[in-house]
This record gives C-alpha cells, sequence and structure tokens, in this order.
C-alpha cells in the first residue's frame, strides 16, 4: 500500500497537469458548441479559445466526435440530471432546476446539442437516446416507489409521468434560456410535481395555487 | 370587378410558377437545415438539393437569415401549432399531436432549429421568443376560459399550466424523434390534460390509469 501510495504520489503533477489542461478544453468546448452547435462549431475555434494548439487538442481528444462526447460527459458531472432522492423527491428536482439557473452555458449547450442529436448521423444522437432511456427509467421507478408507500395521487401512472418529467423540464428550459424574466423552471416544475405527488405534510396532493399572471 | 379578375387570371401563370419555385426552395431548405442545422446547413446545398442555381434561389431569398424565417413560416402553416378551440381544447391539441407523427422532417426542422436558436446571435431567436410568448399566453387563455366554465380543476393555475403544456408538448416531440417506439406524444400530453381539464361527461378531472410500463 505504501509503495502503490508513494507511486500515485509521484505521478500526482503530471496527471494533474494533464486534468487541468483538459479541464480547459473542456470548458473551451462547452463555450463554442454552446453557442454554435457542434456542427458548426471546428476544432481551431476550440483550440484557439483555449489558447493551445490544435495538435495539443488532438492529443487529448483525437477526433472532433470524442471530444463532443467527453464535452457531454463533463457537463453530466457538473449538473447531474438524476435526482434518485426517492422521499424528497420534489425538493431535490426544485434544487437541481434552481442550480441550473447559475449555468446557463451548459444548460444551452445542452438544448443546443439535444436539438442537432435529433438528426440522423449525429454523434451525440445515441448520448441522447441512451440518456433519454436512462431518465425516463428512473423517474418512473423514483415514482413507483412513491406510490408504493401511498404518496403518488391515486390514478397517476409512473410509466407516464416520468418522461413527463423529463420532457417538462427540458421544454421549460429552453423557454426560460429565450425568455429568463418571463419563465420560472423550478415553480413550473414544482407545480407539476405538486400535481401527482402526495406531500407528507398535507396529505394533499394539490394545494390551491392562485393565479400568476393575472387574465 | 371583372376587370380585377381578369388582371388577376392574366397573372396567375406566372405567379403560380413563383409560388411552386418557392415552395421547391422550402421544401428543400427544411430537409437542409432540418438534418444539419441552419448553422451547418448551406446556401448552395439548398439550391443544389431544389436543382436550381444559387443566384435564382438568391432571387427569391436574398439572404440566409430570410431564407430561414420564410422556413419557420411555412411550417408554421403545413403544421399550425395554435389549438384555439375553447371547449374541444384537449381533443384537438392530441389530433394535432397525432398529426404531427405524419411530417417527422417538420418536427426534427423545428427541434434542430429551437435548440439553435437558444444562442446568442442566431437569427431564428426573436422568432422562437416571440413563438413561445405568444403561445404561453394562448394556451393559458384556453384554460382561464375552461375555468370560467367549471372545466378547470379547481387549484390549476392557467398561467403555469399554459407553458407547461407547451414546454411538455416540445420536450416530449424530441423524445419521440430520438426513440419513436418507445414515447407516445398524443397518449403523454392527454395524460396531463385529463389531469387539469374536467371532462364534460364523467365530470371528473382524473380517469384512473393503469402503469403503461409494468413495474
Amino acid at each position: 500500500m505504501q509503495t502503490k501510495s508513494t507511486a500515485r504520489g509521484g505521478t500526482r503533477g503530471p496527471y494533474a497537469k494533464t486534468a487541468a489542461r483538459q479541464r480547459e478544453i473542456l470548458e473551451a468546448a462547452v463555450a463554442v458548441f454552446g453557442s454554435k452547435g457542434y456542427s458548426a462549431g471546428s476544432i481551431q475555434e476550440v483550440a484557439d479559445r483555449a489558447g493551445i494548439a490544435q495538435t495539443t487538442l488532438l492529443h487529448h481528444f483525437p477526433t472532433k466526435a470524442q471530444l463532443l462526447v467527453a464535452v457531454l460527459e463533463y457537463r453530466d458531472e457538473i449538473s447531474p440530471d438524476t435526482p434518485g432522492t426517492r422521499e424528497h423527491f420534489t425538493e431535490v428536482v426544485v434544487q437541481q432546476a434552481k442550480n441550473n439557473e447559475g449555468v446557463p452555458h451548459l444548460i444551452e449547450l445542452y438544448s443546443v446539442l439535444c436539438g442537432e442529436a435529433t438528426t440522423e448521423d449525429h454523434p451525440a444522437r445515441e448520448y441522447f437516446v441512451k440518456r433519454f432511456e436512462r431518465l425516463r427509467g428512473e423517474y418512473s421507478n423514483e415514482l413507483r416507489y412513491l406510490a408504493s408507500i401511498g404518496r403518488l395521487r391515486p390514478g397517476i401512472d409512473p410509466g407516464i409521468a416520468g418522461p413527463t418529467i423529463v420532457a417538462l423540464w427540458d421544454g421549460i428550459q429552453t423557454q426560460w434560456l429565450l425568455n429568463p424574466e418571463d419563465v420560472d423552471v423550478p415553480q413550473t416544475l414544482k407545480a407539476y410535481l405538486d400535481l401527482i405527488i402526495i406531500s407528507p405534510e398535507t396529505g394533499s396532493a394539490q394545494q390551491p395555487m392562485a393565479d400568476s399572471s393575472g387574465s
């Protein structure tokens, strides 16, 4: 153990340097792909923005498609999209939605790439197909758990409500990116979740809400 | 009146020819922008696909941005997104969602451009900002009307539920484009609408639903 630990210590320098360099490249790629999309953004622009030569970039990410997948994984790391929190499902979803307001460039990257990825040969298509499959399953399972402890409103189908949460979150975030003053992502998500999940305090699935925008 | 009619008759030929040519260009642009996005798609590709010279295309649409706006308006014409149908709101939304399944290339165009448009200087940004403003208002007003005739579930805020329908529709359509076998857009929309709108037949806002995908 001591030896191994020392060996790791000995290589910490170069590894840390590589990690820092890769992080710089990924931040540059977030900015370029987020503002232009993947198809229109170029490797050269990413390298320029990171302040390195294109050959250095290609040493870390040999192809543009590999860079794209790394960018998406980097985004998932910073801004996780899986609540998986059982009793506190609503609170965690709403808190994550609030956190996302602090990283609009990542939300923009996500919206641009997700739109592009619906096209046939896009290198991120498989990532998004799998991501949505996973999220639909995970959200539906969270709701099935809530149903099992009597906290899902009777008549709600977890197999439909799970995909609904994912879709609503994506759609309302896009509206928020275009018009942040008029759109409240956490409030919109909470209104839907309050409609389907029974709050443990009130024992009711629905708090009365006033009309938020007059008539 | 006779003179006017004759005059129109006399120019019908060339006008019809221009309209047919523009339609060909717009169809080509739907295909190119829908498969590559606006930034990566080129005027030359659109001209090639329409089987005309680039100068001919530019005669009809002098800039790429003007072509983009025309494409979006063309899409709105073929696939209108405003129900505005009072008592039959749910039926019309669900029917429109079913119709959209027959024009996946238009849905793809919409998803790609809407994602791209969230970026700062995109020429379709203003179109989407205005589109969402209008839709949020129209859907909320439809729900206020239903509330006025006692068909909105008590506690539902039309100012939140309106934007929710728009967001859910966009988000679930994107999931459908990526995985048409696993995602049912009309069913997902209907489940939400059944949750907030009281059916005139049953007088209930909620029909019991079975779990659609096992446990």
